[in-house]
């Protein structure tokens, strides 16, 4: 591979700059906070949050780049063969405001060892509480098309990946309408590399344009309860299922930077379920439905 | 021992009954509705929710008697010496309006197996968002005085497990003030089942005068602000770090049950540190500091 982590790292940081750049245009309202931390055994990180009362109602965009002693609660082959461990990424959550606004989680990383590891991953998933195909349509088709202008991307098998993935088990529905998810891409890092940074770069095009058709929608006091039920399955899924944040949590990393992809409020209410034929009933069917194919065979 | 299923069952469903009465008047404003169910391995429940705008906003008082096959994932112990398992008990969660007014849970339990095994288990813990001595106080010498006069009960020892079973590990703080967490109690079971009747019975007085204090104490935005947060601190115990909780819906048990016990609403905010040397600051050094003893020596 020709790329080094100080090129991966600067690359990393610069994208973060971009997103940030491009939500707060949407918002208008406000900027984002930023929080630069160091890890006791290594490395750190710049942590950059947004709260505010306009169309985002709380966003975060990390960026990471953390080293050290291999943890023993890495994948047994990893730790069998290095000492020393690296990884850097991006990671990105958006809560809109608006109920009809979809939440948007989106991640690339790359990580390497002493022993001659290294690999990238990511994804990038979309988690409407109102179903409009148009959006889903559209976010699938930027992503797909990024895709498939790279060998080493695999579009369909990182769609069932993501729709995989993100599933709260224990409601049997996904979290959202999916998007891709990938890892351990190892083969052919330049390649790798020259697709992630397309993908990252494409990833204002397959949201921005879904939030900026939602942001000010008219919507009542029942589409803002939904909105909070809904945002109840995001914290379950999060921290009951999300390997990241358990994995996080269980090695005492840093809770605040883990939990930043929360919502900003959630609510649980008993057996919640919604008027048959409602909007509400017609997210649900989709999430618990068969995973669809939001694009057209090409 | 001289007890059975059936007696057992009897007086928790009476118990659950006597428990929702005391709760409904302390409100004042509504009623518990009922929800029963089968499980389809065998036995069921009868779940009783309070969903309310008065001083209690969520409330829920279950009572469950499921058997069949010994699950896989129960101890290897269990596993192997048995093939069907029983389980019987009630689980309360009271989460009042009034941020004042602290979340109480408890529950008592009974387990045993056709190969021999037969145990009871049980505890009751607070969960203020504000600190009140007073209060703390006044639930542990409560839940100490029934233990104290029951040569099976263990006061002491098991408010420490009590502290330290309820905590966020992930950000070393505990829960709440405690209270009393004890389990796999088989000896001599007719002693312990004196004792557990005896110390449900006490768990209105443990609480109800708390609750009654604090309904009507004025509170701000702020207040209600911190409570969300807390309450978030309670939802990421109960599906972090829970067993039950965790067992539950890994095992695919009954969802709406299992989380039953989520706070109405909850909030997350970034790194949200309270103010040095408030009230909200008061609680947290009591949930980080070491567990105090409530209760003199006797």
């Amino acid at each position: 591979m020709t790329i080094d982590r100080d090129q991966i790292e600067a690359w990393y940081r610069a994208f973060q700059g971009r997103f940030i750049a491009a939500i707060e245009a949407v918002d208008g309202t406000g900027r984002f906070g930023t929080d630069e931390w160091n890890r006791p055994g290594g490395g750190g990180g710049i942590t950059r949050i947004f709260t505010g009362q306009g169309p985002i109602e709380k966003a975060a965009c990390s960026f990471s780049a953390v080293w050290g002693p291999t943890p023993p609660q890495l994948s047994e082959r990893v730790a069998a063969t290095s000492s020393e461990f690296y990884a850097t990424g991006v990671s990105i959550i958006v809560h809109p405001s608006n109920p009809f606004a979809p939440t948007f989680h989106a991640n690339v990383r790359f990580f390497s060892t002493d022993g001659g590891q290294a690999w990238f991953g990511g994804g990038a998933d979309l988690t409407p509480h109102y179903f409009f195909d148009q959006d889903a349509i559209h976010f699938h088709e930027v992503i797909a098309r990024v895709c498939n202008r790279h060998e080493v991307a695999d579009y369909p098998a990182w769609k069932r990946a993501c729709d995989e993935y993100f599933t709260n088990h224990h409601r049997a529905e996904r979290r959202g309408i999916g998007g891709v998810f990938f890892d351990h891409l190892a083969d052919d890092l330049d390649a790798v590399w020259a697709f992630q940074r397309e993908f990252a770069d494409i990833l204002t095009e397959a949201y921005v344009p879904i939030l900026e058709r939602r942001i000010d929608m008219p919507f009542s006091d029942r589409n803002r309860r939904w909105q909070s039920v809904r945002r109840g399955r995001y914290a379950e899924f999060n921290l009951v299922w999300d390997r990241g944040t358990r994995f996080g949590l269980e090695t005492k990393g840093r809770t605040e930077s883990i939990l930043a992809s929360l919502p900003p409020v959630a609510a649980w209410e008993y057996q919640h379920v919604p008027e048959p034929g409602s909007p509400e009933a017609g997210m649900l069917e989709v999430l618990t439905g068969p995973p669809r194919d939001w694009v057209a065979a090409r």
